[in-house]
């Protein structure tokens, strides 16, 4: 079953002396998230924000910004869409879309492309590709307007493709639980303290949200083999913490994704040997951010053999 | 302007005791060619074979088997449909269909995936994948029919992505003409005394046909930045001549497929130092050949930009 984990997401800040995001009530969210065909599951909060779980993925609620990601079919850009018929755009101050390159983007009911002559209808803005076309590559969007992030905020994006066996067999268990997943997953080396969220798909997949004051982890696991993902989002500083995740899905390739980050060479020094950075990309936006996009992958001297392919 | 240059890809080989497909006439040919919406531009021929021009790439006839090779929006997988239709299967040895995985794959008619289900109504065979989801990889179908192809038999493709910002500029110059190109692909060290049929498209591409004996070379240019991309296939050794078009094309990337090549090591040491060996795939298959896939990139040290777009 061939299922596009890789998402798109949104970060949306609003001037919050005209808005106040978390003042919205729930009906809006769930009409939001409704835009892009998606639902929302559960919610957890703390004194900064409020975090829902949803079919597809996560939303994110703080006083001045929001971020959804979502995975699958769903058409993100309409949730969008639909907060600035809304609100407005007077109050936002800034937002920025992005878009993974997919692997089934035939299965898409839209692509980057779409979604950006939509949004551009509204509001103004520019494109960015990271990466090469015939290699992993992240597509960026933002409005033009003049925003300067506070010193604070920072995002590391870490997209983890084809997992190793034994996560597969794990993750694709039947009747997998949650407590044997946030064991396998390291949460409390990963996260100790963090308020915890989560879901376990049928017949498989998991999403977690997390909290702890101002900071958030989010994890969206597809672990079926023929299209095995996994994107791990966070805000905290990933330096000390890179290595757990990546020891936990021993994955064939990986894509670094960080904004604003000052502390990319330590990064990339935890990095495991067996990876080699085989791309790195590095833009100093007009959105206020300095996105880097770093592509990872296990050099493997064998010789494979073919994948035998059975869905017909 | 995207344009996928990637191509389909069949070999279909017959009991020329039965059907000697140079006796069937170009009427024959012309119709399968445009049951995947291709036409035939021009023809040469020799004692051992037609080479037809296509609008869309190429098609080769021997007595014994013929290579049809398409690229864009056509539907190769037709133009066997219907080949199977007219002549039957009790004549055919063997059939291999290739498709190359695609990076505007939500611009196709149809996938890999759809292409066997339709074939396998017909006639029964096996597919593989060689390369991982997330890299450059080739998907391959034969049918289930024991085959030993001659000593003779050797295919070599070269498929080259991201070619050098010098090649764009002659290859996409306007009324560029044969000679200059010719001249420029190194045509008298690559192919000297081959019989050469080649074709220039509006506003830019470039397709060549070229035999001599029982060799034959096939090039296809799609040389627009935004998805540059060339494919070179031969039955000739390539120890001797890889080096020619990686030098002239410069690809940032590259992949290798050969069928029954028994100088593999040799073919690559041949190529040059800045490439870097990510992924080597090898399978014996039960149609009787040995088929590796082997992915090249060229490592770039320095952080590059991020390519932004203006395609709105």
């Amino acid at each position: 079953m061939l299922f596009e984990g890789s998402e798109k997401k949104c970060e949306l800040i609003v001037d919050s002396s005209k808005i106040n995001l978390r003042e919205l009530d729930k009906e809006f969210w769930k009409e939001l998230v409704a835009k892009c065909n998606a639902t929302i599951l559960s919610t957890i909060s703390n004194e900064h924000c409020d975090a829902y779980l949803l079919s597809e993925s996560s939303l994110f609620v703080w006083k001045d910004h929001f971020l959804l990601i979502t995975c699958g079919q769903t058409t993100l850009i309409d949730s969008i869409v639909f907060f600035l018929e809304t609100h407005g755009q007077e109050a936002v101050r800034q937002l920025i879309f992005q878009r993974k390159n997919e692997y089934f983007s035939y299965l898409q009911p839209t692509t980057f492309f779409d979604d950006v002559k939509k949004l551009k209808k509204t509001i103004d803005g520019e494109a960015y590709r990271f990466g090469k076309i015939d290699g992993h590559h992240n597509y960026l969007f933002h409005i033009n307007k003049e925003y300067k992030p506070t010193n604070l905020d920072k995002t590391y994006e870490l997209l983890m493709y084809d997992i190793c066996p034994k996560c597969i067999e794990v993750l694709t268990k039947e009747n997998q639980t949650k407590e044997v997943l946030r064991d396998f997953l390291a949460l409390d080396k990963l996260i100790p303290g963090f308020i915890i969220d989560d879901f376990v798909f049928e017949p498989y997949g998991y999403s977690l949200n997390a909290i702890k004051d101002e900071h958030y982890l989010t994890i969206h696991i597809t672990p079926q083999e023929s299209s095995s993902y996994i994107s791990f989002e966070t805000n905290f500083d990933l330096v000390e913490k890179i290595n757990i995740p990546l020891e936990v899905f021993r994955p064939g390739s990986f894509d670094l994704i960080t904004f604003n980050s000052d502390n990319i060479p330590q990064l990339i020094a935890q990095v495991p040997d067996a990876y080699t950075d085989k791309r790195k990309v590095q833009g100093e936006l007009g959105c206020g951010y300095t996105v880097t996009f770093s592509h990872f992958y296990k050099h493997v001297q064998e010789t494979l053999a073919p994948y035998k392919l059975e869905e017909f």
